[in-house]
């Protein structure tokens, strides 16, 4: 009589009792345990490894040795000689039960492994790819029963793998005939959700990959990862060759609007160098391009558009109406990439309006929806965009914010590169600045700095330099609350200077002179108040006063002082220690849709869920503008903030009235 | 208080009660009638036209008046006198229900419209293409509601033709916002399966067109199709420009294996011919490429393969493996095909070794599955694929006929073209011919054929009239049962001559000399009975000993005298009358494909319950074949032949034992 023993899997705790004899791993999948498999238990994958405990496991009621299994296999021999096995692990697909046993799954055994990320207060990105591998051995072909090669192959797995009512592509079809002679009816299968076979190779293939690209209007950033670990192998970003085409988003909308056809050549250049970053990462990597089966993409409106060839000029005025903002399923060849023939490309939805595939990216990556607190998320850049929100409700609009916070249009403004100020304290009592620059670590007032700077030299400010010299312009009583700058100060400093009309604060008197003159003040109060605004907004759509987090993403956010960007009033008050930058969160997201097919759902359920505010049609937004005009704000106070800083009481040259505002309102229209 | 009034519409039968006001066309959908519209009741496309009776029908107990209807409006006014309407017909998403009515449906306001072919024996197409056009008016981009433009494409497609779930191809999604606006937010939609969107374009779009096409190894042939009535509004053929690398498959095929990337070539070149047939019909319809949204292909396993791009080298060796079997849909542009940029393509599917998508097509037009009686159906060329069944079972096999029948390798034997002869009667007294040629009337012994074939001349004989050659040699006593020439016949007639090996049978002296050998015989001899060996194989495995029918397809089934294709032996014994030309019935397959979206269905599930047998692993095929050597068969009798001509009893130089027969075949492995 056959005996059975009894098996129990750790850490699910699943439980049952096999027949001697029996695999692991037949055991574990009758049981639903999460155990990998590539070769279907043919002992070459490797990915089904267990341990066996040893001794008596009183919580589990079971005692257990490795004696109770099979002794090592010729098989198992093989592959740890190949590949190397740690002590204790066995092969689940060659070790048999021969008594009670406590049979541990470790965590790179997992089919749904997670991904730790690097940021503890974000959660993990579990491993559930669309994109599979399959082994497979698959019948020869046999005059007595005339059939198909793809039809044998369909069988294989669903014999081997369970899968059926599959579908193959045609560049897969056309490769299927050599692809199985060469492999010897010995295969390895890549099948999309469970439905269409992608990709066919000879014999075993141990590993797949896919690539996340955060498509900016200024960088293109792409990360391989392998589909099965996660792991990100190679990482590289070049910069947007649309570039040539205008700065900025909008100026390359113009660029469509007066050259017809602009529109596609923009799509060339992306697609260009797209091919260019996916040949660096494959090469990085140490891969073929044909190993590549998957790309995600995120993007605002217009690189979205333009990634899919559409044209973007309805983006470039009101209604600011999208083609599609539902996200979208595509070839790798429809967008003529380069990568494995039937390879699939899935671009993330957009939101509305200038709310693109970037900020759904970021969603999904910070996951405000899953939260019982409200998060507020900024992602700034020439617009700026904003998502407010906890599980209950999400809302989300942009702001034009306007290229100052990029260091552009500020007298002294540059891109964040060597030798741009990156950090400044002013001294409230002499007025005096000391400042570090990008690629040096040294203040400017220590010993070795302007040797350290020789070669770069210190050439201007860079985004988050400007915002931090406006907010200790600020906390030193240089600027008041209106945002001028109080000329009465250059009897006590010549470093406030009149220029005829106004006063500049001199930061650097060398060559170049480096200023911030009442312009780049303004230009800052109109970046920031619009910013502002658009979050009260949104604060005031969902009904809150306050808010428990902050979430800064993108570059700036990186780079930024939190505590400035809140002196200056670019963000609400808020609990310091809750306010953090979200590094690229929306690249973050694009890799989280690589890896988790349920991601993908979930974007696309969320985003349809978030309601998209648009700040032009509504009313409030210029009061809300002309409030946030003040320093760092005309009428909100700043509670959290002032326990940290010694906030100057509110001083203004006049009242802030409308009409005030609306002069500033006009000259942002006129810029 | 509403009154209702009664309303039946033929010739579906339906009625109910509704109330004054009612558009007809509302009151018709209410009930599920068959009624066609594009415009959504708008009084645009015309589609809906009705008849209301007058008088009383006592059959339907109801008393009818057309002025039981609102008058003429000016929407049906604008439509008459632009696109002209009959006497007494409305457009009945205009007319109004003012009393009870008998409403006729004319055949062409149903959606389901039936094609009338010219035979008689086959079934009607119904017209339910898988595409249809959908006329819509979609709301404007509002700041105060953003939303994508596919989104509120989307939600008109839903509210006015309850489509949900649409999906939209990337290249429609490139041209959405430009032909929105060109179509001032009035578009027609063109959506397949009711579930993607594959065109639109601004305003009313009348039709919507597909193409089939017929694949052969020597000629393309295409029908275009108007989607909506099925009517062939042009029709092209061309060559089969693959014919410079070889002229029959197997030649082709030995190109590949000899030339490594000639599939490539072959491939180029039959969609190089595909594009200017597409242009061709385009042009000859005078509709643009973009108004055509489909394709649908047959073709043998072959052609097949190289259309998809597949190398076809392994079907020119045992085990004849196809890559696939099962249909396939495609992008157009998959397979480089200028059609509208997401228009569709549907290959039939293969059957099995070489039996294709040609005979997949020969079944969906013929319905032999649908029959009680036993059909069967031959597709004769250089390879002939044979189907026998009925609806309880079907089988198919294919068989080496060799290139006999289209007149190669046969001494006089030339293409069907002016000059060939195609008819011919012998005097079995005299044993003096008559013939007639392709391109003339008369029969060589009446006057004015000599006048009437000067400028094409008597060139040879083509493959039927071959076939009919050597059914009157036989029947006129010239050829025994075994196949030989009887010698002792050249002492009656000249025209029986002795070569100084064997003799031959001279039909015209004059040059060029057109005669039969008796290695022509031989040759023959060895065709039909590849084709009858493999006909008795499928009748043994559906234990059947006499066919209720048989369909004769392809160009050679069109031209012969199904007569003489029964005296020598080709096909079986069988009811003459019940013997016909199936004409292009692949072709025709293709076009059902095209208009019927359950046609596709079917004939995926016929195919997959086909038998298939291969031939050259049946032993009993062999005895099959060395007893059909015999003229008609050295062992079957033919009952009903027999009624209608004078079979000459059997008679024989030497029985036709193993040993002959093996003789036969070991000569025609040598070819």
């Amino acid at each position: 009589m056959a005996k059975n023993a009894h098996i129990v899997f750790t850490p699910s705790g699943r439980r049952g009792d096999f027949p001697i004899g029996t695999p692991v791993l037949t055991a574990a999948r009758s049981l639903g345990v999460d155990i990998d498999s590539v070769c279907g238990g043919r002992g070459i994958c490797g990915r089904c490894q267990v341990e066996a405990g040893e001794g008596e496991f009183a919580k589990h009621k079971i005692v257990s040795s490795c004696s109770n299994m099979t002794g090592f296999s010729s098989v198992e021999e093989r592959y740890a000689s190949k590949k190397g096995m740690k002590e204790g692990r066995r092969l689940s697909c060659q070790a048999m039960i021969e008594g009670d046993l406590l049979i541990d799954v470790p965590a790179e055994s997992q089919v749904h492994k997670q991904v730790v990320r690097k940021r503890a207060d974000v959660r993990e990105i579990e491993i559930d790819p669309p994109i599979r591998l399959h082994y497979i051995e698959v019948a020869e072909p046999d005059m007595h029963h005339p059939s198909g090669d793809l039809e044998r192959l369909e069988d294989a797995l669903e014999a081997q793998w369970g899968l059926t009512n599959l579908h193959c592509d045609l560049r897969t079809l056309q490769t299927l005939q050599p692809v199985l002679r060469k492999g010897k009816w010995q295969v390895t299968v890549a099948v999309e959700n469970e439905k269409t076979i992608i990709a066919v190779w000879p014999g075993y293939k141990e590993n797949a990959f896919g690539i996340a690209v955060d498509l900016g209007s200024t960088t293109v950033a792409a990360h391989l990862c392998d589909l099965q670990t996660g792991e990100v192998t190679a990482s590289s970003g070049i910069m947007n060759p649309q570039i040539r085409f205008g700065e900025d988003l909008m100026s390359r909308v113009s660029y469509v609007m007066m050259n017809p056809g602009g529109d596609k050549e923009m799509t060339v250049a992306v697609r260009e160098a797209l091919d260019i970053i996916i040949g660096v990462v494959a090469d990085e990597g140490k891969i073929e391009r044909s190993d590549i089966l998957s790309m995600t993409f995120v993007g605002n409106p217009v690189m979205h558009h333009l990634l899919l060839g559409i044209d973007p000029t309805e983006l470039g005025g009101a209604p600011f109406a999208l083609t599609l903002n539902s996200s979208i399923d595509l070839y790798a060849s429809e967008l003529g990439l380069n990568i494995s023939p039937d390879g699939r490309v899935y671009v993330l939805p957009c939101i509305a309006g200038h709310v693109g595939a970037d900020t759904a990216g970021v969603i999904l990556s910070e996951g405000p929806h899953l939260q019982d607190e409200v998060t507020l998320i900024c992602d700034v850049g020439t617009n700026a965009e904003i998502v407010l929100g906890s599980k209950d409700r999400l809302l989300a609009c942009s702001s034009p914010t306007g290229p100052a916070f990029e260091g552009a249009q500020i007298t002294s403004g540059q891109r964040a590169a060597p030798g741009a100020i990156e950090r400044i304290r002013i001294d409230p009592e002499t007025l005096e600045p000391k400042y570090r620059v990008i690629g040096c670590d040294l203040w400017s007032n220590e010993e070795g700095f302007a040797e350290q700077t020789k070669s770069t030299g210190v050439t201007g400010i860079c985004g988050s330099g400007i915002i931090e010299a406006i907010g200790e312009m600020f906390l030193a009583g240089i600027i008041q609350t209106d945002g001028i700058i109080d000329g009465s100060l250059s009897e006590k400093s010549p470093r406030v200077k009149f220029n005829g009309k106004t006063y500049d604060y001199v930061i650097s008197e060398n060559e170049p002179l480096i200023t911030v003159t009442q312009t780049d003040v303004r230009a800052i109060q109109l970046a920031k108040a619009a910013l502002y605004a658009g979050v009260k907004l949104l604060m005031e759509k969902l009904g809150v006063d306050s808010i428990d987090r902050i979430q800064l993403a993108g570059a700036f956010g990186s780079h930024i002082d939190v505590k400035y960007a809140m002196v200056i009033g670019l963000i609400p008050d808020c609990d310091l220690e809750r306010v953090k930058s979200a590094g690229n969160a929306a690249g973050t997201g694009a890799r989280i849709a690589l890896l988790n097919k349920a991601a993908r759902k979930e974007i696309e359920d969320v985003v349809r869920r978030v309601e998209k505010i648009e700040t032009a049609v509504e009313p409030k937004f210029q009061e809300h503008f002309v409030n946030a005009m003040g320093m760092p704000n005309t009428i909100d106070e700043f509670v959290n903030l002032a326990k940290v800083v010694n906030l100057p009481e509110r001083k203004v040259g006049a009242p802030a009235t409308e009409g005030t505002a609306e002069g500033g309102r006009r000259r942002r229209r006129r810029r």
